[in-house]
């Protein structure tokens, strides 16, 4: 017998993944969960029946998304992750000296468990000093926080269920108010080919929020289209005035400094969602 | 009832797709040929049980095989197509003002004839006058034309069935002698995530046969994983030494010539496949 997961990514398409065993399934307050064991990206952790991460493409993401705002913000010491329970997030942050401190603002509980307990090459740095784990609502957190953070990154789910209230503005002004004034945020913001309404919206956001608001992308296998999208708002520093040669090389596998700026180089229909009227989907 | 294709990409993992209605079959001498209608892509062409072409992502495919080439040499007025009988890399050569001729050696007639009467908007510039449509096997076209092009795209199925020969050393050391001495060629090279081996070999096999060799990539959301590559193989110009403030705009939705230069800063991992000697693939 073969058993195959296939998500369905739009209500049109998806993908289908042979698996060699199903490992783990719970529902917690927020969300069900699930990891299996995937015969071409090893082990999976599903959330609401969406991939979050799995053994083989996740440096991608969670190197794509720290790496950036990390390296353009000059001295991050202070780093809030929203979501993220995975810890990979956690993990990138601590490859930066600078860093004395990083909170993580897990909604989940159940999330963190999971991960440490089946995916302990990413949740590992969790129990680093520096790392203060927290369950608790992200959106509660900023507003408790005001000024405190150089870096925060929001590594949300997709925008159904538990993380909608973070993709809608009023969260970004709480973002832009936690921050230190010369902070810098960035956050996980969907496939330009399935989600261009969203992300149109957001980026508008952002660019009302904050004084730099920028937007690059990365190849990620398991997500839908393969192409993901991450929206960086910034009060000080431009992410494409980083003198890049200033850069240390930390053995990453997908991030490099020396295409720091080139990620911001986009195609032109990607470039057109940050600049069109157009509200409508492409595909 | 819902119609579904699905098509595994890998033995282990595919893509799913919900189908509107299914347009044609048929078998040729070298291959099955499928059009079917998807409510994600729109019609789709399908080789061998093998997405090669949708009328919702084409663009990329075809804008990025043909400008970065055409646009490293400076006055490109003689150009191959090996394959690509869909007509869609006709298309895009034709927006090149200096282009006097196009030859297509494309080995199977029934994917020009279907592509005429399924994907007008792709193959309708098979009809310009400055197009020479010639049903027949690439290879020996290369053998029979030395010194001929200048510029060479390969633009093949898989290498499996028809299209083996085009990815061997034997076929490159072929294209070398059908440029003109400042040529280039191009070929599809496949997926960094799941045909590393290919990639690496492929690599070699240019670099050892032209004197500059570069690979690029694109995100195709219906080829596996999302991310696609290309390699160039160069007897003189550098496609990072052109100097892209002189490109013209072509109206084009994936490339355009400010990201010209930024294509060939590759991921980590990506740049490895082209300096390693670790022939593993990794997922």
């Amino acid at each position: 017998m073969e058993l195959w997961y296939t998500e369905k990514q739009t209500k049109n398409h998806g993908i289908t993944l042979k698996i060699r065993k199903t490992l783990y399934h719970d529902k917690s307050d927020f969300q069900s969960l699930d990891v299996i064991e995937t015969a071409q990206f090893g082990r999976m952790l599903v959330l609401d029946g969406m991939v979050m991460t799995t053994d083989r493409d996740e440096f991608v993401y969670h190197e794509m998304i720290s790496h950036v705002a990390m390296n353009t913000h000059p001295k991050p010491r202070e780093v809030l992750v929203v979501g993220g329970g995975d810890g990979g997030v956690v993990r990138e942050v601590l490859r930066h000296p600078s860093v004395t401190g990083v909170v993580l603002a897990e909604i989940d509980g159940k999330v963190i468990e999971t991960s440490k307990k089946y995916f302990p090459q990413i949740a590992g740095k969790l129990n680093d000093e520096r790392v203060d784990v927290q369950v608790t609502d992200g959106i509660l957190h900023i507003q408790q926080n005001p000024g405190k953070y150089d870096v925060i990154i929001v590594d949300s789910t997709e925008p159904v269920g538990p993380a909608v209230g973070l993709f809608q503005k009023p969260f970004y002004e709480g973002v832009h108010a936690a921050l230190k004034e010369d902070g810098i945020m960035v956050a996980q913001t969907e496939s330009p080919w399935f989600n261009q309404e969203l992300i149109r919206q957001v980026f508008r956001d952002i660019s009302d929020t904050f004084p730099i608001a920028r937007l690059y992308t990365a190849s990620i296998p398991t997500y839908p289209s393969g192409l993901w999208s991450f929206t960086i708002g910034s009060k000080k520093y431009d992410p494409l005035a980083v003198d890049t040669s200033s850069l240390q090389s930390m053995n990453t596998r997908y991030y490099r400094p020396e295409i720091h700026r080139s990620l911001f180089d986009l195609p032109q229909f990607v470039l057109d969602l940050l600049t069109d009227r157009d509200d409508s989907d492409a595909v």
